[in-house]
């Protein structure tokens, strides 16, 4: 008995703390909600901008009912220009653009087909165009369906169709009760234009996020991130084996050529979006958007080799590879990094400004030229060496995942080039820097007595 | 005068011939369309099937409009019944269950709240009423706005979110008209829950395509097709050493890992549409879909590194390694890749099969071992041997990325076995096959003259 009441006590107590927890518990949840808030606004002051700009449109599309002249002509078909506007408002102009449209041209025509169908059935006879019209609805609505699995259809008109199969289902089926349907039809189109038309205006003229500038600036930043992951990797790299301690802080820089990975789907859906966009800024109507998609793809081929360069040397033990022909081949896969580094920096720059970069090839050319020195230096017996082949193998597989690496770089730099005649790059005018000043220094630092090498095997 | 006559003949020509080109390149622009869909079709034909339901429930929700005493209840709201099926009915039945969900939960608390906002409106006044609802709007509107930004709540509730700005708007706007507000309130969510109660009905029990089910089989289907790469790339490689003639069909057992490398997206959704369902055949309510994501993760980190291996062996200009060791080297490989694709082989049949299968872990160590004897093959002295370098280093990048995908497929069972506690796979009753059998008549294969290999430098 006494255990019992002890334990129920004991119960009761745990219970009052739970309770008394409660709003700690919920005090710390609101506040994770306010820092994440805070953080999505700092990160993207635009996200904020938007919610105020949906919130616009739709007070301003509201006034089809507060205003009673407009409420007069539209009724309560104006219910169509709300919904419009907060369907159809997406983050970027052309995503908006695109959603719009096809919004207002599968309304037009489903419209259009749906009266007819309504006409025809109705020429049945009063038994016959139930079940007439409930035909022609379950044959569009399948024929439709299907036709979004296309994937040239998907990708572009999907929501296009989705809206047709509803309009010509709603035309056509509201007729059998409301002999007006004609004018429902053009109450429901026009309605749907003018909510299309707030959105559009509002997306366009009150800070614009164009979908092909995020697409524009993304494909730069992942050359960019890149370039900064075969650059941190040298560095750290480098410090571990002079502070004799490597696995710390390596997950750090990992991030950068990460996001590039699984930067397909993100790219594909701006660049659809992109093109219903007109010219703006610097970027004309037709602008060569799938050029953006092959580089991104060989970017993502580059990031392929530099996660095995990354991945492989991290996560395996150490065997210091100390011998004097390991250094040297070290050197040289340092030399091709900081150049390639450096290549794509000026690649993803040169992108950015939209201006013809000469300084980029030099840096391939550097890299090739020591990837070449590479080859010549490998060719050469090894007879007279002291080396385990052990301590070779993690330098060697190092220097080939490089050299692809740099073939890489130089399909990124010819689809770069291929973008700049596209999209007529300005030359830039900075005079080719000594193109190898830099790489010396770094090339000095390294040549000293012999990096050693966080091995794969 | 003769010359203009005869290009203007010449024009009238081209144009009759483009005008009677027409209807074949119509033809050919039908043909094509008629074979996509044949091929859509055949590929799976639950896409025809998903088109039928789609078809089947609008036509069905219909009724109430054709049906006299179901349409004197609802009258035109009935409209909405039809909106909600179009709108929510999905592919797969998470996505069917999610949207269904979201857009009922998201009217009946969009909907109290508009009617609370209404009468609180109405409060005040004639002139501050109009005033008052715009303020309301536009506020939630913004907020709920921002809030889909949030990662968290964009993955699973997006939907549902828009359809309370959606609501709440046209709720206490339409509000300022229609003074039977509550029940315009109520028969707007009766209908969305009768329309999206036909959707899931039909979705469920008519063939239903269960999202968890093709995570299940696409994480499995992953695995297969890695172990088919690894597979493939050597057998392409020994015949193309054998024959001489290597870079002529290459390309078609690409595909196989190419599928997994941009497979993130399409899992991330299946696994959010999955969260939806109730149990399905084997999987239960809460089947620990997580667990799936990760082994998809790691099948990606395999896959770049079956990337940074076959590109590697096939981008580059061929240089053949012919020293013993290499041969040694190559072997060890073969043997690696062998043992590494039957593991991943029967890694995916033990999730596809929901069967614990303990010959995976068989061709793990066998591939570990591999790995070992190559370790101490390469710690042994190279100096009796007349090699030069630039022959050893594609058989030893190839070796350490092999000895990357060993590890990789060590952390995939590792999953494996942690999904199988988790959804208490079966214990496969398949006696262990004495495990090196097969890869012993391989290894024979190989031990002959010297295998060749298409160098990576």
């Amino acid at each position: 008995m006494a255990g019992n009441a002890n334990t129920s006590r004991h119960e009761k107590a745990e219970a009052w703390e739970k309770v008394k927890g409660m709003p700690k518990a919920m005090m710390e949840k609101v506040m994770n909600i306010c820092v994440m808030t805070k953080e999505i606004a700092q990160d993207d002051p635009r996200k904020v901008i938007h919610s105020l700009k949906v919130g616009l449109s739709i007070s301003l599309v509201s006034l089809f009912y507060f205003y009673q002249p407009l409420y007069e002509n539209f009724g309560l078909s104006a219910m169509w220009a709300v919904m419009t506007v907060v369907v159809v408002f997406e983050f970027t102009v052309g995503a908006t653009l695109g959603k719009g449209l096809n919004r207002t041209l599968a309304t037009l025509t489903a419209g259009a087909l749906g009266v007819g169908a309504h006409y025809l059935a109705s020429l049945a006879g009063e038994t016959a165009e139930p079940i007439l019209i409930g035909f022609f609805v379950f044959l569009q609505a399948a024929i439709v369906s299907f036709i979004r699995f296309f994937p040239k259809m998907k990708a572009r008109y999907d929501y296009g169709l989705l809206i047709f199969i509803l309009t010509f289902s709603l035309i056509s089926v509201s007729g059998f009760r409301d002999d007006e349907v004609l004018e429902m039809a053009h109450k429901r189109l026009s309605t749907i234009v003018i909510g299309g038309t707030a959105c559009v205006m509002i997306s366009i003229f009150v800070c614009p996020v164009w979908a092909g500038e995020e697409l524009h600036y993304s494909i730069a930043l992942n050359l960019d991130n890149l370039a900064h992951s075969l650059q941190e990797f040298i560095n750290k790299h480098l410090k571990a084996s002079e502070e004799g301690d490597s696995n710390k802080d390596n997950k750090s820089f990992m991030e950068g050529y990460k996001s590039v990975l699984n930067s397909k789907s993100s790219e594909d859906s701006l660049a659809n979006f992109a093109r219903w966009e007109p010219g703006h800024g610097k970027f004309k109507f037709r602008h060569p958007w799938d050029q953006y998609l092959k580089i991104g793809a060989l970017s993502r081929q580059c990031a392929y080799r530099i996660e095995a360069l990354i991945n492989g040397h991290l996560n395996s033990p150490h065997i210091q590879g100390s011998s004097e022909i390991v250094g040297t081949i070290e050197e040289a896969c340092i030399e091709m990094s900081v150049e390639s580094s450096k290549a794509l920096k000026e690649l993803g720059l040169s992108i950015k400004n939209m201006m013809r970069l000469p300084s980029s090839n030099n840096h391939i050319s550097e890299s090739k030229a020591a990837s070449k020195r590479l080859k010549a230096l490998l060719q050469s017996s090894l007879k007279e060496q002291d080396t385990d082949l052990l301590s070779l193998i993690p330098a060697g597989t190092a220097a080939s995942l490089l050299i692809d690496i740099v073939d890489c770089i130089q399909e990124i730099a010819d689809s770069v080039n291929n973008l700049a005649a596209l999209a007529d790059f300005e030359d830039g005018d900075k005079s080719p820097k000594p193109p190898s000043s830099q790489s010396q220094a770094l090339h000095c630092e390294c040549a000293e007595p012999v990096p050693k090498i966080d091995s794969i095997v």
